[in-house]
């Protein structure tokens, strides 16, 4: 994206932003939001969807990140399963590293998302976007499909255990590599303690 | 839910199921639902919150089935993630097949949700959902909250690789238990590949 383009997302992110601080989401419109940010509807529609993908602003460039992740092509193929969620685990990190650059930003957002249902189901849906462009990533480096689709939903998995932990926007990536940890050794829990013996 | 009630829900939900299909879901109002079942617009609106609960109607009886399981604790608290996973996981294969009682009732419903972005928004959402009350029963079992909220992620992500595959409605339970067998052995892969390696 072009700098002035960046630049007017940014402007209209913002905009939204303080709008909903000050006025509540739901009384809100993206006209508000359009004369508010000194641009016109037909300038908003041409950067959001609607009124909630503005809410989403940062996981649309998380998306486009993970995409440029894939170009990168440092690791091949991975063999299995657990491999390919290790080839997953720092580029998520990274994620929750972007999402909580600004604390109290990610704090006014995760309150906005738990307050409205309809933010929920949007914001599920991006977290499922997130798997499918981190599956896409292994499948571009060579990973067969269901392995790649796995790996994914497990490595989505960590990050959505961590954003359910109390704790701080500062905890979150250390939350989700402690939950990757725990993925790694969930075969090994079994070891210990035989699976299906309850 | 008392009979009566059940036949009134069940009968919105065909008619609702008719006129999609028949019609395009975009193409259909509440009023349209409720006429076709031959009940008021108050009386839709007693049993569903808009159209597309309607959809989801599958999904919350799905819910209701896993609270319903708590209360029947047969199992301890799972001493590791691993056994936390393995106490989920016939409650998962349950919904599954559940859900494909009527592989084309599966199929239309699958198709229906794909199609619409809103619908998308609101599977994801009911899935995460069906995470928390998964999770709930593990911590009434007295499992800690933290190794339940992760199992729980896992187990969800097991049954979302498995949507996500192609293959018929048939295959879905087994898709979900080759995934969740995936998921315990992922520790038991590290050992031969070690994480991080690459």
């Amino acid at each position: 994206m072009e700098r002035k383009q960046r630049l007017v997302r940014e402007r209209i992110v913002q905009a939204a932003d303080e709008l909903f601080a000050r006025k509540g989401f739901d009384n809100v419109s993206v006209s508000d939001i359009a004369a508010h940010a000194d641009v016109g509807r037909t300038t908003f529609f041409r950067y959001f969807g609607d009124k909630q993908e503005v809410v989403f602003a940062k996981e649309q460039q998380m998306l486009d990140a993970i995409a440029d992740t894939a170009h990168l092509g440092t690791a091949g193929a991975a063999a299995t399963a657990a491999e390919a969620v290790e080839q997953l685990r720092p580029l998520v990190l990274d994620l929750c590293d972007r999402a909580t650059t600004d604390p109290e930003a990610y704090l006014r957002h995760t309150e906005l998302v738990e307050l409205h249902p309809e933010l929920r189901g949007r914001d599920a849906e991006k977290a499922q976007l997130v798997a499918v462009a981190l599956g896409d990533v292994l499948i571009r480096r060579g990973t067969d499909e269901l392995t790649a689709v796995f790996a994914a939903q497990i490595a989505l998995a960590c990050y959505q255990t961590a954003r359910r932990m109390p704790g701080t926007a500062a905890s979150l990536t250390d939350n989700t590599r402690a939950a990757f940890d725990r993925a790694r050794d969930l075969g090994r829990d079994a070891t210990d303690h035989p699976a299906g013996a309850k």
